[in-house]
């Protein structure tokens, strides 16, 4: 870290507003205790734990309640006031200097829901991540001027649902669906201690919240590939689903002359094909997917005659993923010509791309740097909670390596030092905010 | 007709023989009742009728009872004596001339069991087309030297069950194979009056027949795209199966950029091109399919890591699909390298090819013609009972066209002249049989 460019932060502003918050510049440097936070990684990973490794946590499951208890002795231990709102999202308050209200929170968080047979960091790191920042205010006895919120959103892995509830955005349909714990989402969250029947109240306004900040693995494998070590998240990228089917002929895979086919599933892969090759056509971080297919009816003596298949395209700019889909679209107008077969698209459905606030971007990367952390500017192709709280107040968000860039698996694997790294860009980051939103 | 060419025909050497059989030469010249056979195949289609269409007549279920009951009853109209072999096998019995048993009987049948919304002509028109020549016979008093059997197989569509128990071939292992009857083979059997126990007795040995004659629909579309009226099948293809794995690395679809991707779904895409590639890179009527794909875990934003698909070959010359399947083995090693996937083959059962006997080939090709009918030499695709009888003696098969080459469907469909026609072409073929055969 070069000192004197530290001086000349954003930080060094606070000191010369006269508060009685932290003053960075009169203060020895404030730093995380890394190792004490990835011993809590690994005593969070007990819950749920799977025989080959990883854990199955997902959200409503025994082992999520058990997770939650732990998490909320960690926010204990961290002097914060917790609380489960009326959604089961797990809240720890820590108070402004002065007990000072004015100041709207900052909120820093991420999820401890996993995926059916997931790993051990996406989500755990920012959430036990920013419980630490938390623990290492406490310690410090340092104060901020802004209310700080330690909020550990429920089910991020089954849809966004605890931020969905915050943003007051969480629709009956929601409340509906069954995740692999076997509870609808109402009655998950009646099992890890919220109400359904106050939801309204959890709800936050656009404009109630200074800012929000979550640590999180990157989950793909560019930060590790480039050396890198911490992305500055320029936005989540918005997500495009489609159900494709394509109609063309049953036939008898025996008697059927191979120019008289009309052989959906032949279509379908040269339309996988095609998705391949127009999400490669242009430069950028943009990507498509076909991921599920089904071909009916699926018998090796049958030719097929219909094929359904997914399409995802994701990127930051939502006008060149229809950009990009006009040109799948187009292929597949060519494809139903020369093969004989009709293609339907149905959109389901959209996730728009959430754009991170620039100042807060700006932020982690000098704090990443002040730090002596290299940093790349990126998107992050995964949904997260901080999409949806983009819609009620300005967002940033922390990336740090994966190893050999594999997530929702039990390989998914982050350094015990890029994880102490990405806690302490995001204590430097939540004071920087702190100071700087005057 | 050319009555000249006809006199000249294989079957007026029958005459000089002397015996009291059918001399085709000093008689009027003998014809099906075509009207009534496509009356039988509409009563036929009664039993399983779907309200969509076709028939479900699954072998085993209470519709295919119930039309062996109205078979039967037909047997017993054209004079046949019927019984109902250990395997369950439908047999009508002609006596020889003078009930002389000296001579091998000659065997005409075909199934009348479906596949689930299966159609009313496969198996159908050449069971109810072997009866009405018995009937044809029969009515006109014509006895031939060789006795007659009428043999409608049981479950032919459940994987020629019951030509392979005539063969003495049905394994322990499919006596206990389920079909959509619910139950077993072993089950069906004793449903449809067999014996399990007495599957000895329904054994016939190498050399035990004079021929086995079966009419069949096409199945494909090449008589009616052509305007054929009677294929002479040359043989029934070889069918390989194998399953096919890729494996590459499920990972997430959002994260992992486009370069990073061991996409087994991309990778099976290519292959499925393929194998179309090769099975269309020779001339001849070899086809190649891949009818069943899974994709693995199968999520729209998951890549995938796994894909299992179907590969199945078919033709008349085994070495001809080893040919296939080292040039497919050889362009899926291409694809493993360039995709970073790894490509596995299990071979599973395959049929060896069957082909049919010259002399019979030439018997239906020139009855058709005395008729007045174009012929064509085809392979046949699909499987028939015929392959199996083929490893007992002398086999011949006679196509007639499927409208729109559609089989396995409801809407599977030939004209009933042509029906007619196909009748006519195997009473005349048998007699020829039976008046060469000396």
């Amino acid at each position: 870290m070069n000192r004197r460019q530290f001086n000349l932060g954003l930080f060094g502003t606070s000191a010369a507003l006269g508060i009685r918050g932290y003053s960075f510049a009169n203060q020895p440097r404030l730093h995380v205790n890394g190792a004490r936070l990835n011993e809590h990684l690994k005593a969070l990973s007990e819950f749920g734990k799977n025989p080959q490794g990883g854990v199955s946590r997902v959200a409503y499951s025994e082992a999520d309640r058990q997770g939650r208890e732990y998490v909320l002795s960690l926010m204990r231990a961290a002097k914060l006031d917790v609380s489960v709102d009326a959604a089961g999202n797990l809240i720890g308050r820590r108070a402004a200097a002065n007990n000072d209200d004015r100041l709207l929170p900052i909120l820093l968080g991420s999820h401890i829901d996993s995926v059916p047979e997931g790993g051990n960091y996406d989500g755990d790191v920012g959430s036990l991540g920013a419980i630490e920042v938390a623990q290492t205010l406490a310690e410090n006895n340092v104060m901020l001027r802004h209310p700080i919120e330690v909020i550990i959103f429920q089910n991020e892995e089954g849809g966004l649902i605890g931020s969905e509830a915050v943003i007051g955005a969480l629709t009956e349909r929601e409340l509906d669906l069954v995740n692999k714990s076997g509870k609808t989402v109402r009655e998950g969250i009646k099992f890890i201690g919220g109400d359904v029947s106050k939801l309204a109240i959890v709800k936050r306004d656009k404009g109630s919240i200074a800012a929000y900040l979550e640590l999180h693995i990157e989950q793909g494998g560019t930060l590790e590939a480039e050396k890198i070590d911490i992305g500055v998240v320029e936005g989540i990228v918005g997500i495009n689903w489609w159900d494709v089917t394509i109609e063309g002929f049953a036939n008898h895979a025996g008697t059927t002359a191979m120019n008289n086919r009309q052989d959906a599933l032949l279509a379908a892969a040269k339309f996988i094909e095609a998705v391949n090759r127009v999400a490669t056509s242009v430069p950028g971080r943009q990507v498509g997917t076909v991921g599920r297919i089904q071909a009916l009816p699926g018998a090796p003596n049958v030719i097929p005659g219909k094929v359904v298949c997914s399409l995802e395209l994701r990127d930051l700019d939502a006008a060149k993923i229809q950009m990009l889909y006009q040109k799948i679209r187009s292929e597949a107008d060519q494809i139903a010509k020369a093969s004989r077969v009709t293609f339907d698209f149905k959109e389901l459905n959209a996730n728009i791309p959430a754009p991170t606030d620039p100042r807060i971007r700006s932020i982690i990367d000098n704090s990443a740097k002040e730090l002596g952390l290299s940093t790349k500017l990126m998107p992050s192709g995964a949904g997260h909670d901080a999409q949806d709280m983009a819609r009620i107040g300005p967002v940033g968000m922390i990336f740090i390596p994966s190893i050999g860039g594999i997530s929702h698996s039990p390989k998914e694997f982050s350094r015990a030092k890029d994880i102490e790294n990405g806690a302490n860009v995001l204590l430097r980051a939540v004071m920087k905010v702190d100071g700087s939103s005057v």
